[in-house]
């Protein structure tokens, strides 16, 4: 909001909630107002970074929300001379990363209603409906199996597969294409969910299953290395030497995957340069693509660290589905 | 985007885009790919926070989008020691808050857009039905009327009212409830609209009648106060003023208005305490409140400053709309 409103948690002390006095009945009736936080309004003509500067005076270090928005973070900067600032991630990577059992149990929720989503998707996928219409009945689909929110629906038919991070458009989907559905949103536990399965309206063309297959066994592999100790460079190398031994190194531009909880991108991050080790209740996504242009391929399962392996969380079939209508 | 994509615009030199390797397809297929300009990529295991700074090494000072992420801008701040670094806000508001005669053109058919939709509000408030449900077919219509996204839809309708930034619940809306409809949307021209409006199931409570007639004529006055070399500040008196004569100064408790174009709430801020003088161009809205605490009320207009006066781009009648069914 444009209008400071946040959360103070100093190191030794109360932590209190900063908001704009006419914001103050609507922060009282949601669930912060059950937390028996302090509330701090301010008006319309004060400054609210001197007030929250004032009331943590002589701190030596302050993090930030990682998506406060810069103009805040200066405001802040300002109002506290010579204070270290820095992103809050950092400090609150240890504790999202590992997820405890609780968490793991709505993580599972969460894939349990993403895969009855991807489930109904073959009713969907018609040639001569366009992505767009297709995405419309697919976030209709996340939200009646339970999300409270959809956050993102990729639907990419066709040569739009070769686009990693292409969303939606009126392309009409043709027979023949490969279509990448790439789908999640977020449960009333404040999880999230995230699945990548691969749709084929009809006979696929057959430099398309050319790669199909390496890209099931790398993504499979990828699932079956996760063990603590391991570092996410390494589970990254697993899928990522399969695919460009089979001479696809190329065309799998991303990393392997990211961290999923509260958001769904967070600590830890599958990829090249990530030697932290994997330690049991770390969950992410594994998730290799290829993308040779006329169409591209992505597998997405959400993946937990367990104390001896690993748990995958979507459980749909990772086969190449072929749609016929 | 949690992965770096930017557009660098040095005060010498060509501007040009920072974007994930992966998602260059998509920033060449947008409208940014049609500018000409030099996109760099940057791969899964570089830093494109370096790459940034490589490009602009020895400048002095940086300003960062209002809204960029805190953790983007310390980081642009970790890569660039010694440089200042500022609000890109501050740097752009001279450009952005007087509008070009295209731009008030822009903004006028937005407010005729939104004008419609409040003309549609009477056939969908119904004693019985939630804010909720009458919000979905507000939003619905909104996106009708033309625009491209809806940015907000509040029904605050009997106390919630009272609440200027209630948005919507499942209250069930009753007979004699006073209802405040403020709701805004973008439209494909990239600019916004905001209104408010004040609706009545049926026969108003008397008290309400008593502070709706003195919101009315300070609303009123407020925009007919309007003109070059005014200050906001006393825009924002003309309001306040008229209000606490009344008795209600104490619920007036929100500044008179906020700048309004390619985003709902900008420069210049109609607020105590802001004397840059009012400049033809200059758009933003008049939206003074009355909240006593059963109900609330609020009525709100785009203003746009002209060579000599003012123009409202809301045209829908200010008075109580009485909704009988």
């Amino acid at each position: 909001m444009e209008r400071l409103t946040c959360l103070v948690v100093p190191a030794a002390g109360e932590p209190f909630m900063v908001v704009p006095r006419l914001e103050l009945p609507a922060a009282q009736a949601s669930p912060a107002g059950r937390l028996g936080l302090e509330f701090l309004a301010w008006n319309e003509t004060e400054d609210p970074f001197a007030l929250v500067a004032r009331r943590v005076a002589g701190v030596e270090r302050v993090a930030v929300a990682d998506r406060m928005w810069a103009m805040m973070a200066l405001r802040f900067r300002d109002a506290l001379p010579g204070v270290e600032q820095v992103a809050a991630g950092e400090v609150m990577r240890r504790l999202r990363m590992r997820k405890s059992a609780a968490e793991v149990a709505a993580l599972r929720e969460a894939g349990a209603a993403i895969d009855r989503v991807h489930r109904a998707v073959p009713l969907l996928l018609k040639p001569g409906r366009t992505e767009r219409e297709v995405g419309k009945d697919i976030a209709d689909a996340i939200l009646a199996e339970g999300h409270v929110t959809v956050d993102f629906v990729i639907v990419a038919s066709g040569p739009n597969g070769a686009s990693p991070h292409h969303e939606l458009s009126d392309r009409v989907i043709q027979p023949g294409d490969p279509v990448v559905v790439d789908i999640g949103g977020t449960m009333p536990s404040g999880y999230c969910s995230d699945s990548t399965r691969m749709y084929c309206v009809g006979e696929p063309p057959a430099d398309f299953l050319d790669y199909y297959g390496v890209l099931q066994t790398a993504q499979s592999a990828a699932c079956h290395a996760v063990k603590p100790g391991m570092t996410p460079e390494a589970v990254d190398a697993v899928a990522r030497d399969l695919i460009a031994t089979a001479g696809y190194g190329e065309q799998f531009l991303h990393r392997t995957g990211h961290g999923i909880g509260l958001e769904t991108h967070e600590h830890p991050y599958i990829v090249f340069g990530n030697h932290e080790p994997l330690e049991p209740g770390m969950a992410f996504s594994i998730e290799p693509g290829i993308y040779p242009g006329a169409h591209g391929a992505r597998i997405e399962d959400i993946v937990v660290c367990t104390e001896d392996g690993s748990e995958r969380l979507n459980l749909t079939t990772r086969d190449l589905v072929i749609v016929e209508h």
